[in-house]
């Protein structure tokens, strides 16, 4: 949640007159938007009435309604972001360190929200299915997959992800019990060995 | 695919007008329905019109719209109703059989599309998360977990069928290269000893 604003190119005069912090307060809505409505639902329009500025504002910054979703994900991905880092520590206890990272972003609702939320639109549209696959693989999965020593790193990290997101599926968006309602490192303990095998290899 | 209609009451004369077979073609319209527009817009009106019969005569056989989507559900279900059956051959090789079992009901676009729907609609809706949380709690991991000699039978069963769903939603849903291309048994090598684990013990 700490992303450097980049813009696109210089903001006009009647840009400007937005105020600093524009460009934030469109992400921000565009999250909101698109978590309550879903991705079909959600327009520019209603972006912009949301974050109180023109839309052409939010055209300026992002351009079309699948390269602001593109960027809310990319926000939303952050606590992701973060995965390779974590992995990067050497493969002793790499499947422990992945669980905990990993369940400790979605139990956090400021972080869990907006992964609903990208998850929800992914699941049901295809263009968000569609940024979320690049964005994923571009970004996170790929360089996991630099940094693991097994064959087929990217099959092995896919693998890896699967089991992850289903958890979180699970617990989380279906609420399943008893998973729902279990602590945190009950999980680890069990799916640990799991993704220690399938990111360091059998 | 092969459920016996099981019928509320006796039809009315109206009802039989409608031919034998309505409840059929109400269920496969409710299951087309729910699939191409997701839960929000799918009505009990909309089901009637695609079945060709009167919206009284859907109200008649299923109830309300969730009562529908219930039904929906349990159709779709059906060869996940096999996994008892597959679980219940004995321990050993029972994560090879389950995940073999998985992808082949997966593979197969006539039994994938159904499921996909149910999918869509529980992850965007409450209502049908609520009914799809009753349904495969109730009928299917209670059931295998009773066969289960591990401690947690029920939360062991629910980590296998969180990675078999994450597996699906990757592959199947977002197709994220290379698992969506993979061989499935390629996939069922690396995932089998996992389910192996968690459903016999570790």
């Amino acid at each position: 949640m700490t992303a450097e604003p980049r813009r696109r190119g210089r903001p006009s005069r009647k840009d400007a007159e937005s105020g600093p912090g524009a460009r934030e307060r469109i992400l921000e809505a565009a999250r909101t938007e698109f978590a309550e409505r879903g991705y079909d639902k959600t327009s520019v329009r209603g972006i912009a009435k949301a974050a109180g500025v023109d839309p052409a504002l939010v055209h300026h910054y992002f351009g079309t309604k699948d390269e602001v979703f593109a960027a809310a994900v990319e926000v939303s991905f952050e606590p992701a972001m973060i995965v390779p880092a974590v992995l990067g520590q050497g493969p002793e206890g790499i499947g422990e360190r992945l669980a905990r990272h990993f369940l400790g972003v979605w139990e956090n609702p400021v972080t869990r929200a907006p992964l609903l939320a990208v998850v929800r639109s992914a699941v049901t549209h295809e263009t968000a299915a569609t940024v979320l696959r690049g964005f994923v693989l571009r970004r996170v999965l790929e360089r996991v997959a630099t940094d693991l020593d097994v064959p087929d790193p990217k099959f092995r990290a896919e693998l890896a992800a699967s089991h992850m997101i289903g958890i979180a599926l699970l617990r989380y968006v279906l609420r399943m019990e008893p998973l729902a309602s279990a602590d945190p490192e009950e999980i680890v303990a069990v799916v640990a060995p799991t993704l220690q095998r399938y990111l360091t290899g059998n």
